[in-house]
C-alpha cells in the first residue's frame, strides 16, 4: 500500500515534533561479555570473510589481536593453502511459460556459465531420488531442478538428507549429462535468500554450473512445474548466469592459542570454532558465535583458579569449503603428534544449549557423570547416540581416537539463516550466547581439571 | 557449520531409501476459490509488475481476460501516461573504517549516481529531525545516513510518521547539500531485504541518488557510528551505485468492470485494489490480495440474489509511484461524473480484518448499524477515527465527497514483506485471505442493497 498520509504542508516544525522523541535506533538487544564481543567484533569490524579471502586474512589478524588482548599464551597463525572458490556475479530468471526474476546463489565449487548465461530447458525433479532415477543422457543441454521437502527439527537433523541436494545433486544431474542444476536451497525459511554451501564433485563427474534459489522461488517453480505437467503451459526454459569459480591453492589459516594449565604435561583439551564464513552474511551464527562460546568458555573456567589441563583454542580456516585441506586438516599437520585427551567444538548457531552426548570409553563413566551433572542444573539432556565433533576437530578426533563431547544447540531456527545474508549479528540472542557459554564453562572446569586418565573415544565418531 | 555427514561412500541405492518418501515438496498451504486463484495466478503467471513495465502491460491483459471469465460486465482496460521510475543496477559497500558489503535498494525517483559509483563519506543521523537540524550546507559532498526506530503496529500507524524518513528524507538531505541520501528500510523485519518505496522531491529541491539498506545492515551501520562518535574509527566511507532512474510519460493503465445491479440508476459502490507492485518481490500481499479480495467479495455479494446496486472493481495501475497522475486520479479523469454511493480499497495485505471505520453522515446511522451488525459476528470492532480510503479510491472520494467504510486488515506482519523481495504468495495465509472476503462481502451485501440515499461522507478523509 501507499497510505494517503504525505504531509503535505508539514514543516519543520512538525518534523520536530514527529521525530524529537525517536531518538532510539531500532538496534536489537546488545550483550555483554567475551563472546558477545567477539560475535559483535567479528561481524562489524570483519564482517563476510569467505576462504581464500583478503577478508579471511584480516580475520586471522583479527582474532590474533583479540586472543592476545584476552590473555591467551602462544597465539599463533599457522597459515596453509587450500581449495577454495570466488563467487562471482549471479542472476537468473525464467523466460517462459512465464517471465519471473529467480533469487539465486551459486553453490561452492560450482564453474561459471557463459558469461552471457546458459538458456536452456529446466527440469523439474520433486526429489534427489528422481532425479536419480532418470535416464543416462535425459538431460543433455538441459538445467536440472531438484526439489524437496526440508522441515524444521531441534537437532538440525534434516540438515544431513536434504543438504544431499546440495552436496550430491550436481554430480548426479552432470552424470545425467545436464548443463546446469539449480536446486531449492536447503533452508527452512520463507525469506527471498537463497542459501549457499559447497557442493563436491564425485570421481569422473564434469562439474557444471550449479545453483540454489530461495524457497518461495523454489515454490514458484514447482507451482509452474505443475501447469507444465498438466499441460497448461509450455515447459520452463532458464537464463542462468553464475560465474563463481574455483580458487584452488588459495591462502588460509589458522589462529591457535592457549591458556597453559597446571600440568602442561597433561594431555589438552582442545576447543574449536571456525573463522571463515560464507560471503552472504556477516557470519555471526556460523561461526563467529562458536569461537566467541569456545573462548568466552575457556576463559570462565580459569576463574577460581588455572585449570590442570591446558585448554588450546582453535579458530579454523576454510572450515565452509575445506573438505579434505581445510583448517581442520591442517591442524592435523600441525599438531597431530601432539597429546590431546579430548576436543570439542561450536559450530551450530548461538541458540541455546539442550543437550549432551559423548564418546566416552567405559573407564571415564565416572568423569561422563560429573560433566552430566554439571549441566543437569542447567537442563541439558544426555543423549545416547554417535557423536559427531565438527569440521574443524574431526580430523585430530580420527587421527587420535579422541574422547569428544557434544554440546548440542537448538537448531530449530538454524536454517533459516545458515549459509544466506541473513546470518547478521542482529540473530543472535545475547541471553541464549551466554547459556551457551555457561555451559561449555561447566564442561571446561570439569574435563580440563580431571586428573584420571581421559581414554581414547568409542563408537561412531561420524565423518 | 558444515556436518561431517558426507555419504561418502552412499550409492544410488541408499539415496533411493533417504528420498523415497520425501514426494510432496515444501509448497506452502494452498488456497483455493476466486481470490486465491487472482493471487496465486498474478504472482505465478505474471510477477512483478512495476508501472509503466511490459510486465504491466501484461497484467492488465490477465485481469481483463480474469473478469471476464468471472462473469463481470463492462471490462475495459482504460490506458493513461503516468510518472514512473526504472530500476537500474544497485551495489552499495563501506569502504571505511571497515569492508562491509550493504544490501540497498534504490527508492523510486532515485537519480542515477555514476556508474562506478559515488564514493564519499557517510554521515550518520540517528533520526529525521536530527538530519533537519544539520547546517545547510554541511553535507556538501556528502552522503547522508538517516536511522530510525520503526516498530509493528497492528494498523500500521508507523508507516505515516516512519514512512516520512524515505518520503521526505531524500529532499531534506538534498536541502543541506548532500550528494545522496541512504535510509534504514521503513520496515519492521530483521530479513537482508531492504524495502524500496517512492520518495518525493519537494519542490525547488534537486533530486540525488537515495536508497534504503535492510534493518541488520543499518543496525551495523549504527554500531560503526558509535565507534566513529567514541574516537575508535575513522569516518564512514560508501561507495555507492544506483543507477535507477525516472521514467516520464509511462504507460499504465486501469482495469475497470461491473456487476451491474437490478437498478442501475441508483448511484454505484466502487471497490478497488491496485494491479501493479514493486519490481523486487512478486507483488503477493501488494497487492494481488487486495484484488483477490475486492473481486472475490463483488461476486460473492451475488449470492442469493442479485445487488440492488451496481458494483464496480478497479484494479489500479501505477498506484506506487502514482502521486498524482496514478490510476485513482485516472479513474477521476474517466469516471468522475458518474454518480457513486461509496468507495471502498483493500491495499494492506491479507492478514484479518479486525476494524471497521466509517465516514457516514449521520443520516446514514441507520446504515452504518446495519455495517457493524454483519460485521460483529466475526469479531470485527468498530472504530472511531478518520478513514483512510487509499490511494486508489482517494481521488474520487474528494472529488464527490464519497461516503467510505475501511475494512481494517492486521498489518502486525505487513512491514516485514511490504515493498521487499519477500512479498510472495507464501506469506499469504489462505484462511486469512478467506476471512477478508468474507467481511467484505457481509458489508457489500449491505451497502450494495441499500435502498435508502447513501449520503456524502463526513469528516476527516485523510489525504
Amino acid at each position: 500500500m501507499t497510505r494517503s498520509l504525505f504531509p503535505r504542508s508539514l514543516g519543520a516544525a512538525a518534523l520536530t515534533v514527529l521525530f524529537a522523541s525517536t531518538a532510539a535506533n531500532a538496534t536489537p538487544a546488545q550483550g555483554s561479555g567475551v563472546a558477545w564481543d567477539i560475535v559483535e567484533g567479528l561481524t562489524t569490524e570483519i564482517g563476510p570473510r569467505i576462504a581464500g579471502s583478503e577478508a579471511e586474512a584480516r580475520a586471522r589478524a583479527w582474532g590474533e589481536a583479540k586472543l592476545k588482548a584476552l590473555g591467551f599464551s602462544n597465539v599463533e597463525i599457522e597459515p596453509f593453502r587450500t581449495g577454495a572458490w570466488q563467487r562471482g556475479p549471479e542472476l537468473a530468471r525464467l523466460t517462459a511459460p512465464y517471465q519471473q526474476p529467480l533469487a539465486i546463489t551459486a553453490l561452492g565449487y560450482s564453474v561459471p556459465t557463459p558469461a552471457d548465461g546458459l538458456k536452456a530447458e529446466l527440469v523439474y525433479f520433486p526429489t534427489l531420488a528422481a532425479l536419480e532415477a532418470a535416464p543416462d543422457g535425459s538431460l543433455k543441454g538441459k538445467v536440472a531442478f531438484v526439489d524437496h521437502a526440508m522441515r524444521r527439527a531441534q537437532d538440525g537433523s534434516g540438515y544431513g538428507p536434504y543438504g544431499n541436494v546440495r552436496r550430491l545433486g550436481p554430480s548426479m544431474a552432470s552424470r545425467k549429462g545436464a548443463a546446469g542444476i539449480v536446486i531449492r536451497s536447503a533452508g527452512t525459511d520463507s525469506n527471498r535468500d537463497p542459501h549457499t554451501g559447497s557442493t563436491m564433485w564425485m570421481k569422473g563427474t564434469t562439474p557444471i554450473p550449479a545453483g540454489a534459489v530461495s524457497n518461495p522461488d523454489a515454490d514458484m517453480i514447482a507451482r509452474i512445474a505443475a501447469r507444465v505437467a498438466a499441460g497448461k503451459a509450455a515447459p520452463m526454459q532458464i537464463d542462468l548466469t553464475l560465474l563463481g569459480k574455483p580458487f584452488p591453492n588459495a591462502p588460509s589459516g589458522n589462529v591457535v592459542a592457549e591458556l597453559p594449565g597446571r600440568d602442561p604435561s597433561l594431555p589438552i583439551v582442545l576447543v574449536a570454532c571456525h573463522l571463515d564464513s560464507w560471503d552472504l552474511g556477516t557470519g555471526a551464527i556460523d561461526d563467529a558465535s562458536g569461537c566467541g562460546i569456545v573462548t568466552a568458555a575457556a576463559l570462565a573456567a580459569q576463574e577460581g583458579g588455572k585449570t590442570l589441563r591446558t585448554i588450546r583454542v582453535l579458530w579454523s580456516g576454510n572450515e565452509e569449503m575445506g573438505m579434505r585441506n581445510g583448517g581442520g586438516a591442517h591442524y592435523v599437520q600441525v599438531h597431530g603428534k601432539e597429546p590431546h585427551a579430548l576436543a570439542m567444538e561450536s559450530d551450530f548457531g548461538a541458540d541455546r544449549v539442550w543437550q549432551v552426548k559423548n564418546n566416552f570409553a567405559p573407564a571415564n563413566k565416572a568423569l561422563a557423570d560429573k560433566v552430566n551433572a554439571a549441566l543437569w542444573p542447567m537442563g541439558i539432556v544426555p543423549h545416547e547416540g554417535p557423536v559427531e565433533g565438527g569440521a574443524d576437530v574431526g580430523p585430530i578426533i580420527r587421527e587420535q581416537k579422541l574422547a569428544v563431547i557434544d554440546l548440542g544447540q537448538d537448531g530449530t531456527h538454524y536454517f533459516d539463516l545458515h549459509h544466506t545474508p541473513d546470518d547478521t549479528l542482529d540473530k543472535v540472542d545475547p541471553a541464549a550466547l551466554q547459556q551457551n557459554v555457561d555451559a561449555w564453562t561447566a564442561v571446561l572446569k570439569v574435563v580440563a581439571n580431571e586428573t584420571g586418565d581421559i581414554a581414547k573415544g568409542v563408537g561412531g565418531e561420524e565423518e
